[in-house]
């Protein structure tokens, strides 16, 4: 029975100024997913899910999302007739912001494009993989998957027709996440947000954006650290986050470009111009939690370029 | 007596995606500003003003956007006890939403500068020509002035800080400005404006402004044709220019990547991928305000990158 695994990695939405259109890659942490042909049924099933805690994911396809996603695979690619065992091993925390879900409905649509002879590109999986993703929130949308899939750093101009682009990474960028160990649903860091902003609160946000567009294609990490501001979503926040003006202080004294929360939180993503700094920075950000009784992990990277890997294929 | 003249262009700012911190330059219309050493006093004197029609503009230096802005660059330089006459020769409309007020401010600090021998960079003219455009909306923005010094499309990330940075042109970028005989102050218009805006609005304009910044970065026509939407500003004030909503029906019909509003208005802009159609696009522009009654002049240009022209220099 052939059998395709990958490594789906974390992915760091929002980047501070680019709520809902802009997101990274990580190396790691990552799910695993394994999809199998087997000719004994038809459709999907979930045959293992691991690393799940003291939680539980639904096996039940339509209500997981690599399910879901690998389901609308099969039946765009009209191989509903086809049987395709799913494992889905869990390495990284539900609610911590760094993009689960979407690296589950990710590896899932990779692993069956790859287990059917690849008849699609990256990029055309990426409405799919949405429609999994959407099964965990409700909302379509595709600042986690986009990078997941495809890596590097990934704007959306609009999450409706799906029209992604591939932004430039300076050289030498490095991030360190924290995972502090609370949980934040997402449809709670919904609710604390305004639903109007301040007109000039935009504009300070927009100039923001614009200057990080432009450092990443002019490799200016000056002005991406002068960029990285998040006016709008971070105020509002970053009370679902106990101690972060202290870690985000100390990510900045020790001399990151940028520090802010990733996607709905609570992991906090600081941006360094190299591997040494944001080991130093991950350190420091961990230390303020430890001081506060608070457990967390570090991850330390540079942007993923790769985005889902096909780590075996079993013929 | 040294004498310098110069040319000051037209500017565009807002862009459709980027209020108070897009802006870009065109060949005509502009200001020219000429600029006389005269020993017999101390300080700044206007003794001329042309073409300003009907209208009057203050000759008392402090109030005026020229003078103010020469002043202020000659205290910058410890030059007070130098004279110098500024003559501003008016060549484009006031309210006009092409940054005539900035042309002039512009003008005058480019022609004092090379009168004094050119002791700064035309950057570091930036600080008192925004100085003198204050004069005339009382906000401290470069928004037009940017580009009208250096020439190009400009990006502010600040206007606090006065934090500006030089976008790339894509090749063959033309422009039609239509400027409607109607006037619009700006004070008017930005009276229309709501101070808050709803995030999902804040959040597509910020779609399109990265992909703007994006597609500028990559020549890549078809995707700045895409971002060119302005869902904040535009809605809003669109009912203060007649026949609005038919002029950037016409603009698009005849294939412009975007049409939207030229500054506060009332001027409208469309940008084509080359100047043949720019020309079509113009034309077809002006014939809608034609049919209500509306007279109009029409400027096509590609996006002058020169910025404040020294025409003459006299010793």
């Amino acid at each position: 029975m052939r059998e395709v695994r990958v490594f789906a990695p974390a992915t760091v939405a929002n980047v501070a100024v680019g709520f809902d259109i802009l997101g990274f890659a990580i190396n790691r942490p990552g799910d695993e997913i394994v999809a199998r042909l087997n000719d004994s049924f038809s459709g999907v099933r979930i045959v293992v899910i691991t690393g799940t805690g003291d939680k539980v994911l639904p096996t039940e396809v339509e209500k997981n999302t690599a399910g879901m996603a690998a389901l609308r695979l099969l039946q765009h690619l009209g191989e509903e007739g086809r049987g395709i065992e799913l494992e889905i091993h869990k390495k990284m925390p539900f609610g911590s912001g760094l993009g689960s879900s979407a690296a589950s409905a990710a590896g899932a649509t990779v692993a069956v494009n790859e287990l059917l002879g690849a008849p699609l590109t990256r990029e055309s999986l990426l409405y799919f993989t949405v429609l999994g993703e959407e099964v965990a929130d409700g909302s379509f949308h595709a600042d986690n998957v986009a990078p997941c899939l495809v890596g590097g750093i990934t704007l959306i101009r609009s999450n409706d027709s799906l029209d992604v682009h591939h932004l430039p990474v300076p050289t030498n960028l490095h991030v360190a996440v924290v995972h502090p160990e609370i949980e934040i649903l997402t449809r709670d860091a919904r609710a604390v947000l305004s639903d109007t902003v301040l007109l000039k609160t935009a504009i300070q946000q927009m100039g923001s954006l614009a200057s990080f567009i432009t450092a990443l294609y002019t490799n200016d990490l000056p002005l991406l650290g002068r960029s990285l501001r998040d006016h709008i979503i971070e105020p509002q926040r970053k009370k679902l986050i106990p101690g972060f003006d202290q870690v985000q202080a100390v990510a900045l004294q020790r001399g990151a470009l940028g520090c802010s929360i990733s996607g709905a939180g609570p992991s906090i993503f600081a941006l360094c111009d190299s591997g040494y700094l944001a080991q130093a920075v991950g350190q420091g950000m961990q230390a303020v939690f430890q001081d506060s009784g608070i457990e967390s992990q570090v991850y330390v990277s540079p942007i993923n370029q790769r985005g889902v890997e096909i780590i075996e294929v079993i013929d």
